[in-house]
């Protein structure tokens, strides 16, 4: 059994203290990090550059006392290794060319990703040199349909036109969803060779599915690439963050095969419990405008969470990720609240 | 008892097939509407044009085959009429000044309400005697937290900043709640006393709350306003809509004290019947999307609605309004398929 204190809860032990760790805890709210990535050409060149990644995955780690570590990386990797064009515009965010006019598309093969891939891997390397050893590295990829809807809309925002091309083009969706189930087992499968420890899976985009749709478009895939994943030997634990999974948040637990649920700032620890399998690891689920607010506000709310998630295995985080006008000191408060500190 | 479909199901009777409206069908999809609009200055001076309100009430009626008319109005009908300036910025949606920076503010007394928003009832007044006997007249506001929501930030969208508001200034958001529940209770209450037979609640923005922050402004106030209503002699059926609530939807249910429960795309009948109290009526919850797309998709899932909701009292509706890019072909095509015309 590892003594690492999080891959102990993954394993489905109860911790008091909980270990914590904060989603995009390396980012922009850090100005040591701002610092860094200006010394980038553009957002990718940075995620496929290691030791800038490396650096900025360590700098949240010399403030804050983290129980993990995370990959720097992007869910668009995927896409791009696959061939499609991903750029960021400044303030935006990213945008590809939209699937949802094209007749067709080819994809470069999901086979070559772990070599279209390789910085991403070097960077999960040089981590698991450089961690303490007490942290855990945790690696990550996007859901299929969150990375499907990027691809289809050519942008994040609205989902109205990512479902209308479901059901205008189930077949097409049905494709797409396999070769990102294929590549992104891969992508995680790679990382977890080089080296990390547990695997999250971000999907942010859950809500707003009827549940048709979503049993197509989220719980069938998600099944496959975490079976997939296990075919091509990776086996540490995975946690699942459907986020705005709401009503259905039950069925992603019980029928995906994830090893941990991510919770959402919206869903009571309470209900989660309920509806996830005996005993499930559950990760959550600050308000990340509290970690804004600070001070008193703060501080009770944080204590609120661990009481809440005190009868399951937990891990402390956020419900969403940090945002960029949190100011650190807030952040080192929260970790102090959390591990009384 | 009455002899109105809607009225039936609303007293807990299930009807095959159920009783139809369409949040929304007054509106922009519809030509006969554009060309009603564009005689009007603004869209408040639209909604508080009795001839107008009235007309576009009608217009859907003559073309499809619903059981009710739901009044032509806005949800921030109420701030105006507290005194805070409401404007509309055409494709962009409604502007207010916010309440965000402000000190402090002072609203007209919420008792002022009837007498302020006296040509909406004169609309309500109105349809009454001009609707076909058999349809039911729906009359609505916005929830409490909903308009809080476009009051605090002064227009739609993110409601980051108004959970920071919440936790920075809880004394002022429970004052704004307050009023707010007094003035809505008059508003609905007048709708009432004018002829409306029954009551839709929508509110709209219940997602991404956490459990405290839902318990405070969402069921606290909406319970209270439910109860105002029954004290100012309001004793129609009350469909409360929280869109987004996502886990916390049973909880709405049980403790509000609304009659009938809205219930969103993503939200499974199965679930809401499970979490409402027993022989709760359920109203739902077709994905507009669906209504754009048209064709096979559309009637089958409007028949996968009705299948799913029929262990339960059931209005048939949409899970969210009807969009102005959706055909109006598309909406016969869905009631037919519903009743099996």
């Amino acid at each position: 059994m590892s003594e690492k204190r999080l891959l102990r809860v993954l394993a489905g032990e109860r911790l008091d203290p909980p270990p914590v760790w904060i989603m995009r805890q390396a980012g922009r709210y850090l100005p040591e990090y701002r610092e860094l990535r200006a010394g980038a050409k553009s957002f990718l060149d940075f995620c496929y550059t290691p030791a800038m990644a490396c650096e900025a995955v360590l700098q949240p780690l010399r403030r804050f006392d983290l129980d993990a570590a995370i990959l720097f990386s992007d869910i668009l990797v995927v896409p791009d290794a696959l061939g499609r064009k991903v750029w960021f515009v400044e303030g935006e965010g990213p945008r590809l060319e939209p699937l949802l006019e094209a007749e067709t598309w080819s994809l470069e093969p999901p086979e070559s990703i772990p070599q279209r891939l390789a910085p991403v891997y070097e960077t999960v390397n040089r981590l698991r040199s450089a961690l303490d050893p007490d942290l855990t590295l945790i690696g990550f990829a996007g859901g299929p349909w969150t990375v499907a809807t990027y691809m289809i809309q050519g942008q994040g925002g609205d989902k109205d036109r990512c479902r209308r091309f479901a059901y205008q083009r189930p077949a097409d969706l049905d494709a797409l969803l396999a070769d990102l189930v294929e590549a992104t087992a891969r992508h995680l499968a790679a990382q977890v060779d080089a080296g990390a420890e547990c695997l999250q899976i971000f999907e942010s985009w859950s809500e707003g599915m009827p549940e048709p749709l979503f049993q197509r478009a989220i719980l069938d895939p998600t099944k496959r690439l975490v079976a997939r994943l296990r075919e091509l030997g990776a086996q540490v634990p995975v946690i699942g963050f459907p986020r705005g999974a709401g009503a259905l948040l039950g069925r992603y637990a019980r029928e995906t095969g994830v090893t941990a649920l991510g919770v959402d700032t919206q869903t009571p620890a309470a209900f989660a419990r309920r509806e996830a399998p005996e005993g499930m690891p559950l990760q959550g689920n600050l308000d990340p405008q509290l970690l804004i607010v600070g001070g008193k506000a703060l501080e009770d709310g944080a204590r609120a969470v661990v009481e809440a998630f005190r009868c399951s295995p937990h891990i402390f985080n956020l419900g969403h990720g940090i945002t960029p006008q949190t100011s650190p000191e807030h952040l080192s408060a929260l970790v102090k609240a959390v591990k009384g500190g």
